[in-house]
């Protein structure tokens, strides 16, 4: 990991937004607010989206046509879900005017860049990106300025890429308030793995448990929620298409994790029915250390 | 379950806390709040802990001796963590009474009353109760009388039980701005297993799982934390010996729910390694309305 390089000017003529769902959104809330962009352009493939996000104002034109939005744009943002993101870029590709830089948001990023490098023409400057912030929340009308303040922004640009594009793309983030690092793509897949998509897998998994339950403590379990499952049907609540394809993109790393999950489980599973509670607290002890590190590091 | 009782006088001449941790704190800071009693005697094992409840003043008198403290009150609350429960009603049960109220605050119910019935002298009434209301924090500094508004108390007193004596703790629990369910014992440990243990068995999972990653690994997953993993963390952080009596506590119960999820999950990894992305999706859907559910029934 690495500090990029600082400097960089925040301010693009034109931005197009490809997706305007809460991250899409977001940005482009954030990126009006102050005032990164001569012109915000975004593209969403619903007439109802775009007529969302043109009534909210947080942008200034909306194309169906997610080329007639990049054509001319200095900055494009890819911000539909992730297993889109090739499809994007080859509609885009031809409308890319050279210089431009090209950037997305996803949760994954090997696999989204080796789906969207191929498409890209010489003299297009690719800068993946991966805001981490989101709420359960989806769609134009969840997104605000204020998500990204204070969160990081992972960017995870291949060898060789560009380092005034890698620098201006690092300012913007900075200008929306986040904290910018850079690492590489795979490594970023196997953090994310453990800190996000594997919490995302187990809530969606216990939320669904419950779904499954007689009628009865289903309605119970829902009126009792207070003592730690709402906290997971938070989780559970995010978008399901965009962790379809978080999921299906990240597989490795996710089953790599799930796997050694599953083996301290099964441990813990094995001190519950053989009574084991020194195993138990001690367990419970170690991991209290981790919620004190991430309350220290003004994450909590 | 029904509604009990309404009606019962909330206020009682002398109420004993045995054990000042969280919920008995808080209680105990609620009560006082509420002038809810004309004595509030608390028994806590260490000096520090019976200096810092008198230095912090939510109770009047602070006694080592669980029986000292139970001597001559009208109301008796076992406040410590469950498998301790039957230990304080030996030594208590001396003290007690004719026609004084036991309670306790256990996030498990037969396996309580298992241990605690058999003490308690004739003429000596019993009423289990559960507030369903927490927070990661633990030991008498952390209690404060606003925990328990707007949550469930649940009461599980045992078939035969004297109805003045539930409706008086169905009316303090009111009182200090609970709602009052009652239920079967058994059919409690199950509903909690779902919604409160299980979650947090999960939660302590992952963040063990997250402490045992190589040293990067682990160090960037508490930096970007805000992905999921810092809700399991703050659910991981609850105190150790409470839970490890928990789950050995309502082992039955707990080992019933994991096996549920243990196959739902299975399937889930399933579909991610064969790419199944319409299994994925279909299940994150489903989830979502539950959480529609608990934001409806007012405890998101």
């Amino acid at each position: 990991m690495a500090e990029p390089t600082a400097g960089g000017d925040a301010r693009f003529d034109r931005v197009a937004i490809i997706g305007l769902g809460l991250i899409g959104s977001s940005l482009a809330h954030a990126i009006k607010r102050g005032n990164l962009a001569g012109e915000i352009v975004g593209a969403a493939r619903t007439e109802q989206t775009r007529a969302t996000a043109l009534r909210l104002g947080f942008i200034d034109r909306a194309e169906a046509d997610p080329a007639a939005a990049a054509e001319g744009a200095d900055l494009v943002v890819i911000a539909v879900p992730v297993g889109a993101s090739g499809a994007v870029a080859r509609a885009i590709a031809p409308a890319l005017k050279p210089g431009a830089i090209v950037t997305d948001v996803g949760s994954v990023k090997q696999s989204v860049i080796d789906a969207v490098r191929p498409h890209l023409p010489d003299g297009v400057h690719l800068v993946p990106a991966h805001p981490v912030a989101g709420t359960e929340e989806s769609g134009p009308e969840a997104g605000f300025a204020e998500l990204f303040e204070g969160r990081w922004c992972i960017l995870t640009p291949v060898a060789g890429t560009d380092e005034g594009a890698v620098a201006r793309v690092a300012a913007l983030w900075r200008a929306v308030g986040s904290q910018v690092d850079t690492m590489d793509p795979r490594h970023h897949d196997m953090v994310l793995a453990i800190t996000s998509h594997l919490p995302h897998l187990i809530a969606y998994t216990i939320v669904g448990t419950a779904t499954e339950l007689e009628n009865t403590l289903q309605q119970e379990a829902i009126k009792f929620a207070a003592g730690g499952f709402r906290d997971f049907t938070r989780i559970a609540a995010s978008d399901p298409v965009m962790w379809r394809d978080i999921f299906l993109a990240n597989k490795d790393a996710v089953l790599e994790m799930l796997g050694r999950f599953d083996e301290d489980l099964t441990a813990l599973q094995r001190a519950i029915r053989y009574g084991d509670g020194k195993a138990l607290e001690e367990w419970f002890t170690r991991t209290r250390a981790i919620r004190r590190s991430i309350v220290e590091a003004g994450q909590a």
